[in-house]
């Protein structure tokens, strides 16, 4: 097959992982007789040095031409400063809206190698932990109403909204329920139905949907409960669905349970193939140029674009078996590292991943 | 001294853990030489069933012409299907409103003889688990308008507005930093800056009140990363202030990993001395009438009260040294049973606690 792929090289440490992973897609084109044209798209703080915006429209456009997205990650102290519709991240809200991306996939998965290093008790992590945050993306309180005005008594009010419509409730509903019936068929809608009429639709949304899907067991949490649940009994959880905003916080604090950070992919999907893929992680500008960074959620982000965009369900699995026999033969890079393992920089993680597929 | 009380007893297991509290308020009152007089006031599901509203005007009003408030927790599967507005929970958010209580504190402290509790590790909760959360109680999405309607296209929208203004910020802010110059001077603003208008707005209030308090070493962090670090790093905390929701989500978690959400107290203050002070958990319905609640947050709601608002410090530290003594006595409530403890139940508790003061 051939597919084009659009490469958004990201700030700071980004590129550094962003090139292994190109080195790992190679890797799988040549054994497995694929193309992938690569084009280069900014987005971010590249963009913002380069276009004084953060996702200029012609950048969109490639994304949006290309078969796939892959991304590292964006943002640094260099554009912290700037007013909020010139940031870095703004280009990844407009990047996600943009290419229509309203299913965003973040799997919370502890590789036993890495197990010592999770921060909750080993009594909790041997119940296992093995869940899906289904994130709404471009709904809810990031891209209401955002606006700051001057009451009559002079001062200053900012009001966010959050909306939420049925159809927007509807289609993210289905990739959970569809979710949980490829996995353990356990499907847990999160909001705060008791203080928020958005929670209460998606409630009767959900509701609605639930009778489509009787093989899946459904159930609800306020999500005050969920980050205590997520930490006290994580092994309950199959898939979680959630609006934006609680998704954000919730599959953060979901990725840390796994003591693994640089290893967890997402994916970001609308309704066709094409997908927005990166590692959950941040730019890590304190260590940006020293080639000690992870690739390893990067490179797992590209297996994820094989399996979901390219159908390419064999590859994505040599990739995935790759990284845990580096991880079994004890390689690991500093953020990973513990007594009698190997600790590789990021290149020389790229070489070990690339020499295992 | 002599105070009124208004109690609210609360649905479901909740009168169980109040009356162990009034118990060991008569105690301290007697030894002390104070009066305390009570009022009942009815708030949630049993205002629902007496008068069909979860609080009432004059049931308010019992409480805005108390010294203080003491609550149990309200709601419960009863009353679940209820429309918003006449919900219990609705009760509790009118209440904090109509006292004027912007400031909610929930202290999130390890009890020694219950670390092992913890979810955590043991080396993260050596490193000692001991901040308090600041939650902003009467703004934010919260109180900001609900509303759902049918748009042209036949379908339903609802929006929740997030509205914070200046002064709304500052008075919580001044708490953060005030709270802070009295422990270990650090304060961490907790928001999702580079997402909304609303936490610019706080960002911007607070930098110009850091100026007034050059003692407290001041700091920022979105609330997808304070999840995180919740669990990954809890020592690093020490006061947190957060808008209404954040603090919902945050403290929750913060409750959980020390491992004993049943002895976690809260204050919710305004501009005077009056408070409402009641327990973090639930009303925990499942356990109602059977005498194994436990009256541990209740009874430490009760020293907060003495402690902030009566200016009875000696009196809670004698409530807060007895429960000490008892847990040094390995005595627990089933929720904190470990090998070689023994298990009281709510009464049983409450005698225990009495004896020591
Ligand atoms: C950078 C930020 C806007 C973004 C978000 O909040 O969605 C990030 O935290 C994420 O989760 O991908
Ligand atoms: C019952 C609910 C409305 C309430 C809240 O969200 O404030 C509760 O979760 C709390 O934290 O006190």
């Amino acid at each position: 097959m051939e597919k084009n792929i659009a490469v958004i090289w990201g700030d700071c440490s980004s590129p550094e992982i962003v090139k292994q992973t190109i080195r790992v897609l190679d890797k799988v084109a040549e054994k497995y007789g694929h193309t992938f044209h690569y084009t280069d798209a900014a987005m971010g703080g590249e963009a913002i040095d380069k276009y004084g915006d953060p996702l200029p429209q012609h950048e969109l456009d490639k994304c949006l031409a290309a078969d796939s997205v892959l991304l590292g990650a964006v943002g640094g102290p260099k554009w912290e400063g700037l007013p909020g519709e010139q940031r870095p991240e703004k280009g990844l809200l407009r990047l996600r809206a943009g290419m229509g991306l309203y299913s965003n996939n973040r799997p919370a998965k502890i590789w036993p190698q890495l197990a010592p290093a999770s921060p909750l008790k080993p009594e909790i992590v041997a119940q296992g932990i093995d869940f899906i945050i289904v994130r709404e993306l471009i709904g809810g309180v990031y891209f209401g109403n955002h606006e700051t005005h001057t009451l009559e008594n002079g001062e200053k009010q900012a009001i966010d909204s959050m909306p939420y419509s049925e159809h927007e409730i509807e289609r993210i509903g289905r990739i959970g329920f569809e979710t949980a019936q490829k996995r353990r068929k356990k499907l847990c809608c999160v909001d705060k139905a008791n203080v928020l009429d958005t929670s209460r639709l998606w409630r009767s949304v959900m509701h609605r949907l639930q009778a489509e899907y009787p093989d899946v067991e459904y159930s609800e949490m306020f999500v005050d409960n969920c980050a205590m649940q997520i930490v006290k009994n994580p092994a309950q959880f199959d898939v979680i669905v959630t609006e934006n905003m609680f998704g954000d916080i919730l599959s953060d604090e979901a990725s840390m349970i796994t003591g693994s950070i640089g290893m967890i992919p997402s994916s970001s999907l609308g309704d066709g193939t094409r997908g927005l893929y990166e590692p959950i992680h941040g730019s890590a500008p304190d260590i940006a140029g020293k080639d000690i960074v992870n690739p390893t959620a990067c490179i797992l982000s590209a297996a994820m674009m094989l399996r979901y965009s390219f159908g390419m369900a064999e590859e994505a699995d040599a990739i995935e078996n790759a990284v845990n026999k580096v991880l079994d033969k004890g390689l690991r890079t500093a953020d990973n590292m513990s007594e009698g393992c190997t600790c590789l920089g990021c290149t020389a993680m790229g070489d070990a991943i690339l020499a295992e597929i």
